[in-house]
């Protein structure tokens, strides 16, 4: 038997499952899978990853938490209006939107909430195994795409934790496209370690960062020396408003500026702004500045203006990791999978910086997909190597 | 022995001596040697071509080819008072670049000449050979930094044509920075394939172009779909009259498309306009605009502003080449070096288009140039082998 | 009796009637006038104009000629798929479409009319004064709001100055929002004298040169010395095609640097392109850039990046200039409406450079709209003269 | 007896005397007087001033205060070598520089300072009196060009505010080019309305509030609705060490506000940055970017960049400011000039905001000045009335 079933059906447990993302993903594989728009912007959708017996567009079931209660189906229109989704796609996926929505259970924990952490870990981790098993899944991954909290402050677990720690228990593959904590606490380190799971994160890189990550090369290549490097993200929507209180935006700024250093070899000066500017809604603007000296120190100019839809440019690389990590877990993928690093501003495990080395490591990953898991065991050093699949994920 | 003497001399002779690009490689050579100025811009000064056996930059002899008679050391100052070269420069190095003006000879040929073109061929080829033996230089690459000349439209070779088949018949590497014909002559194929010597080429890869080379994979890897890249370049100095000509701006605009239709793998509407504006002198400012879908057809926008001084930015990479194909055809390689695509906006031989790929294709040959001669015959393939050195490169 | 009749309907004559602008003229004014949406990009809707006596948006009937045949309610339904009208306004507004839809009559000449221009001239006016008689019109503006022509190159009129001369014949006021030649061709300048009719343009506003019309006199005002102005139009639809054609740009252009020449003092380097990028649609980007000196010769560089729908800043100034020459000619004012240079790049009669002196000037021309014609017969100059109405105006 | 008297002498006397904008006025005043320059930049060299009696650039004399001890020609060198000053500039006008240089005393308070402000202040006075004395001027005025200090916060008297102080107890006109605090202090209300004496202030405008002062009015002449006015300016020197503290950026930002509410008539969504970005110098560079909704609420941006050198932008309008004040105060001008808005973020007195009108309100003004005091009594209103100069003048 194949090592992947396409007919068989396998979850994606949004975390923040009515956002602008969330709802964006629903729809738009939808809309794919029907055949009504091309898969632009989905890279798992090109010809490298044909073989790698990643789970089809089709045969993915989504559900997550969210502490909102707007329809999905709404929630759609409202980006329609917005221009954010094309007009009539709400309607032509209106089934897909309402069953995903009937799989939407409360987040939290909200004010008022007396439980302590486990309990709320087992009541999410319960939510999601009961999911699976209504639908009949073989697998499910846990993505949080929900809006980037503060960083935490004390040694409590964040709600982002809260939720990857459930992701844990219920023996799904995780995958973080915050900047938000997660997985990455010092209390779920043990259980990271012996749930040998796949996770993958942090932080969609969707604009400004992807950018950085192949002009930062191109100057290093080119022996030339970055004296600063700055700039402005304008931003509406409900990350806007997150990123204005500076806690928040400083999770995500340590994950731009990472790309810089880790690019360049040196961190030139400059520091990132991120402004709410309600007027822009789900549209994010991003100039970039960068000052740099050519031969015999004459000063020269980089400027970049970005222009973009956030759901947009987050969807389709949502659903790609979904079916990565699926399919990772499937080929008995455990850990850090540092393959990933393409997607990400401060990718887990080991990464090259570059994008172009990034992607030339996911056609890798996309290989050893393809060649399944018979002699992965012997696939050692920092990557993710494909394991005998944990126990536990028989319920997930 | 060593296969790299860094006490033998060796030389640049450089068709369009008198120009900036010119001014400011024998100038920059000669304050980077002295340890006045960091190697900014000059890859060839980075680690993984420290064992290479390049020869070093105060073993550079200078001299070559203009039909100008602006001495050195004047056209230095001109470029110091427009902010090009670093006050106090030209005072600096004040030797060398009297002693490169006094290995320029006349270019030509100017109107009322009345040699055939293989007199000119030989004249040419004499100075060059003279220029060596006057140094007792080991060997001599020639490189084309002169203004962009028109797409030629007869079936008479035109001047860079005959300065790179004087290359040629002077036994000389040969680089052809410019977009201008050289050795891409049906009249020369026969002299070329005879010579085995290496040559690279052509058009620099300094502003608009090389970010083109980082972007078009950028947009192809994460499977966006570019519908328009529309550019425009401002450009005073010699250059920017010359490509106000469109005959010469259409050489120059085939290799930047280029590199869109090979990174993208499709070719997107929009035009690239080659400005004259005198105001600016040897500043350049480039404004690029990408028109993209990503998901379900949603419709963004990538502007780029380039502003940088063509001279600081071609100067390094001049020298960088000097020094690669002084040491290929050292180390015996022959006929087109691909590997220098990292260079070039539509390269000889074969060259990946993404700049990254050129980057490790560039890397690759620092290796080879560090493992010699030996064994590398057995290396076949579209990419220069080094082979025995032909038998006429004594003489230069 | 008042000046102004606000019960009375008056009739607003498009030459394009089918195109972009056309239609979301028509449509637009209906949703403003139905209170769906704020006047905004209306001049004659803000305080100054309250009492200057204009037709009321209701009273505004739209009729016009075209050479194309699709339906308007079918071009606003494909301008809503575009962005460009908002979804839902083209239903909301159906029957307004509808009625101005059915007052569209074929345009011409098209290939194979054997009619002399008289001829074709004379039906022109016929279908105006039909419309008129039709719907009982006070009187009638016919506006230009079609692709631009090529500029013309024999002595014959071109098919927009036929137009024109069918406006006079039908003793209609005239706004020429394009380039085109219109009432500018020797052949009608006698037959425009003896009219006697008020007439405006050419070449709306819209963009670029609207930001040059306030950038150029701040350069002046603060004595800062401007080398260079360069600029490039990206732009598709219609006109995107239209101005690729270099003939019709060079009308266009003329315009633009006009407006730099006459508030700058000088006529600064640089050209401006025009590309249709069919991609963009009725999107239009325009860059500029400005290389200017300040103190000392210090140079400096300021660029603008303007994003814009055509069709949506040009329907407003449409709606404003129908309006406003409607109410000169009911209030007795002949010739050329200098006043009315804010909205043009190429004003008729006497009109400042400036946007800032412009306004001033159009808000003194609302004062005398509202003080009627009593006594304007003393005011002379080179700004049109309220006087009698001419005689052929009660025909429309 | 002419009204200005172009042989007298007459003093300018800048608080921050060895900054950037001050050694850049001495010099550029010194290079522009001996023709080594024109006079760009400079309004008041423009024929509209011609005849209004304006004290000569030959008959400035400079000195200050300041707490550094760099002598003004190795400030000047320095400038030079960064770019903002000519190379060869500071030779040229040494004896200028070292004659100002003489003239420049002690600033403070500095830290340990035991001396109660009136102290300071009188301590202060007797400097620009004793100058004033050395030199036989005629008047001197005192320009506030120092970096910008924090708000105040308690209600002492913040160093600008003692400086300004010592202004009005020495006679002299005060011109404040930055926005600290200078004569705006509660317990400096009545001083400066006994004192009689004009003044103006605050901040100058020089670079991306001198675009809001004309894009504002751009927007709201045409009725289009500005939605968010982001901005983010980048820039090194002292200025922008000083501005990276929030509490001065507060300040400054402040007036760019004020502006576009004035202009507006509401105050749209958006933030403004000040980053202090040493790579870049006395060079700034300053992004703008404006979301407004067109017709029917169509999204459109304009985007601007403006980069500029700091010390070239201010000085001369500083040159400006001092003769404008001096000769106003000459003509028996008192108070706030509003006239002078045009040159300030956060003009004094009444003054529009729009910069046209600005620029007319200052063509008025250079009138006023022409007509001399005869009869100026009679003009009343909010701007200055020239009245019989205070008594106290005559020590300075």
């Amino acid at each position: 038997m194949s090592a992947s079933n396409s007919a068989a059906r396998v979850g994606v447990w949004l975390i923040g499952a009515r956002g602008s993302v969330a709802t964006t993903t629903v729809a738009g594989c939808a809309a794919v899978a029907a055949g009504l728009h091309p898969p632009t912007g989905m890279v798992t959708e090109t010809p490298p990853f044909a073989a790698s017996g990643l789970p089809s567009l089709a045969s993915l079931v989504f559900g997550g938490h969210d502490v909102l209660d707007c329809p999905l189906p709404k929630r759609a229109e409202q980006l329609a209006a917005a221009g954010v989704l094309p007009h009539g796609l709400p309607a032509a996926v209106a089934a897909e939107l309402a069953a995903a929505d009937a799989e939407i259970r409360p987040g939290g924990p909200v004010a008022g909430d007396t439980r302590g952490p486990d309990e709320v870990i087992s009541a999410f981790a319960r939510d999601i195994q009961d999911f699976a098993g209504r639908h009949g899944l073989d697998r499910t991954v846990v993505v949080n795409v929900s809006t980037t909290e503060p960083a935490p402050t004390g040694t409590s677990l964040p709600p982002s934790s809260l939720y990857a720690a459930a992701a844990l228990r219920a023996g799904c593959a995780y995958v973080n496209f915050t900047p938000s904590t997660g997985l990455h606490h010092p209390e779920l380190a043990d259980a990271v370690a012996a749930s040998g799971l796949p996770y993958a994160g942090r932080d969609g890189k969707t604009g400004q960062t992807l950018l950085r990550a192949v002009l930062g090369p191109m100057f290093a290549q080119r022996a030339l020396a970055v004296r600063a490097w700055s700039g402005t993200n304008l931003l509406g929507g409900g990350d806007g408003a997150a990123l204005a209180d500076p806690a928040a935006a400083a999770a995500k700024n340590a994950g731009k500026e990472r790309v810089l250093a880790d690019t360049l070899g040196t961190t030139p000066q400059g520091v990132v702004h991120i402004d709410d500017v309600p007027a822009l809604g789900d549209w994010k603007t991003a100039w970039d500045h960068v000052a740099f000296d050519g031969f015999l120190g004459t000063r020269m100019i980089l400027q970049t203006l970005w222009q973009g839809c956030d759901s947009a440019l987050a969807a389709p690389l949502v659903i790609d990791l979904a079916r990565l990590a699926l399919r990772a877990q499937e080929a008995g993928f455990r850990g850090p999978l540092g393959e990933l690093g393409f997607y990400f501003k401060d990718p887990v495990g080991d990464s090259p910086a570059a994008l172009g080395e990034q992607y030339a490591a996911l056609l890798r990953f996309a290989g050893r997909l393809r060649d399944g898991t018979a002699g992965a065991g012997a696939e050692a050093g920092g990557a993710a190597a494909p394991e005998q699949p944990a126990a536990r994920e028989a319920g997930c």
